[in-house]
């Protein structure tokens, strides 16, 4: 790893540019402060990135040795989505392979460690790359101890009604209009994108149960070192499946002042590909909001202080700020698309909505 | 292992028999299915178990020779107790090295492997003994798929207002009075000492966070195999700083019809040794008991049936009697304390109660 140089990077999505599953290349070309030289899918090759994420001038390359035949050759391969059922397909293995031997680090947010396959690892040592296993967790074992936030610390959480609808991207966001209207703000990052794009992080899915909790309370408390409003990218939602005890883990982990909602209007079912009859239909926002407060205030007291919505399903933008201007008026909070209208005034009013929760200003 | 054989335990509970922290050796006592020969406290030597809990009759030895020398010698050492930091002090290292020697298994529940520590696989490899580590994960990675409970099969989940307040033994007691009353059920272990006593689980708090809710639901397919009324040992408390995640993998993994919540009354602060000052009260049971409801109700419907108190603060008989009869009014709840009182009109109170659920008869 070279922590402080910028990488050049070749995103690997393979078959999956586009789709749900890319969310990682996106995250990572959309927030990432690395360059990103070229996307590898040899099903859109000779495309551009440009028609997916409007502004990226990069190009979609359909093999390892065209984009190290570019001006500008990547040293980075980046694995930007998630292969089924949790392994590595055959033909991801070449690539993989190949990269290496090209001289390229491998950067992998995949539960299956790459740094942990005797060939790869036998290639990097032999060739002097790097292999970065973002989801690797932290050797420390520790459950939380209760731990205060900071005196003058101002701890958010981005919650949400679903996975993979923006509750990063939205942290993001605030983060950004937070450092633009001069507060010192930090970026807490708790997944593997967050982690790719930030430098630091913890990917919490991976921590082992017991100490899932503390993680999250040490990972705030370097929050903290490093700003005064702390923003932690949260993950699932409290009512999935799946996921949900993550997501608790975050919440009484943090124990966040206070809670941004994240919610994606339109979708009607859970990102649960495993039953898609809809069984679990995404939550009305006003009775999940107070359920928010109540089991974030069985250890700290919080507040749902904003809605951030993802109004991607809504391609025309008049329609967006009339869906908007409707769940601001359903839920009685500021309300706004901050990824897609800008952050700037969500993130006045949620630094003046913390700032008068009773448990902030201490009365 | 000798998986169909009684073992002959002796349990290390060295300075701590008698304390919280010794509940595994308590657990594995009053419900495991192995001999217990002795318990190893070298500050109790000479004492008896029947000191502390009446009725088992088993010597308390003051060192492993001691115990090696009784006339029914152990063939295995439980460990059954926790270090304090998670590590091995060094004097409990002797003791298992002598062990293995000597040709005794060893038996663990520690986070740290006891069989990962090369000198301990080296010395039991040498004398053809096993070391088994109760909290060793399943290789099996999967997420929750929203499995269905089978036709007929109901399951029951303890859920408490603290962690070590009793959540494994008033589920072990209720398979017992479900068993007598000839309704056939099954225990599901979810934590070391209740895999201890029944031979199969998973310690879920053990288990990688992404996978905690998959591997809950797949122990309960495996419950549903052995019987139809299949009754799931909860772990920590929703409310707990620490654990809480834990608890809600557990409700949202096992997706119980109903749950028995578990009270200890008198206690007024979490089990939460960082803080001493109490700043985490155990919550106030009719509210506690809407929101696991809602909660759990996130994913699928879910009733707390009853209310299992352990009263063991109440050392009177009567006074006990009083407050079950306080709670029972409090709650409208079924209430008893089945471990002091057993188990077998709670257990009554339950069935009638989980038929009567209209997610369970299906109108």
């Amino acid at each position: 790893m070279r922590p402080f140089e910028r990488r050049r990077l070749l995103i690997m999505a393979e078959g999956q540019f586009g789709a749900h599953s890319a969310k990682t290349a996106y995250g990572v070309i959309r927030y990432g402060r690395d360059d990103v030289v070229a996307v590898l899918d040899s099903t859109k090759a000779g495309q551009n990135v440009a028609t997916y994420l409007p502004g990226r001038d990069i190009p979609i390359v359909g093999s390892l040795s065209e984009a190290l035949a570019l001006p500008n050759p990547p040293d980075g391969l980046l694995i930007g989505i998630a292969p089924t059922g949790g392994r590595l397909p055959e033909d991801w293995r070449s690539i993989i392979g190949d990269a290496i031997t090209a001289g390229l680090d491998v950067l992998s947010g995949l539960h299956t460690f790459v740094g942990d396959d005797p060939e790869f690892a036998a290639a990097a040592a032999a060739h002097g790359t790097s292999i970065v296993d973002y989801r690797r967790p932290p050797d420390r074992l520790e459950t939380a101890v209760g731990r205060r936030h900071g005196p003058g610390k101002r701890v958010i959480l981005t919650v949400g009604t679903d996975c993979a609808i923006g509750k990063m991207s939205v942290a993001l966001e605030l983060r950004r209009a937070a450092l633009a209207a001069g507060d010192l703000a930090s970026f807490v990052a708790t997944g593997q994108t967050g982690m790719m794009i930030e430098g630091w992080g913890v990917a919490v899915d991976r921590v082992i149960s017991d100490f899932a909790q503390g993680t999250v309370e040490w990972l705030v408390e370097q929050g903290e070192a490093l700003g005064d409003w702390v923003i932690v990218e949260g993950q699932g939602s409290l009512d999935h499946p799946a996921y949900s005890s993550v997501t608790l883990a975050l919440i009484h982990g943090a124990t966040p002042q206070a809670m941004v909602m994240v919610h994606k209007p339109g979708l009607t079912g859970h990102d649960f590909d495993h039953l898609p009859e809809a069984s679990f239909p995404i939550a009305s926002l006003p009775p999940f909001i107070e359920l928010h407060e109540q089991i974030a205030g069985l250890v700290a007291p919080s507040s749902v202080v904003a809605v951030a919505l993802n109004t991607s399903l809504y391609p025309n933008d008049d329609e967006a700020r009339r869906v908007i201007e409707a769940i601001g008026a359903e839920t009685g909070l500021p309300t706004d698309d901050p990824v897609r209208f800008g952050a700037n005034r969500l993130w006045s009013a949620i630094r003046e909505g913390v700032d008068a929760l009773p448990w902030v200003t201490g009365t």
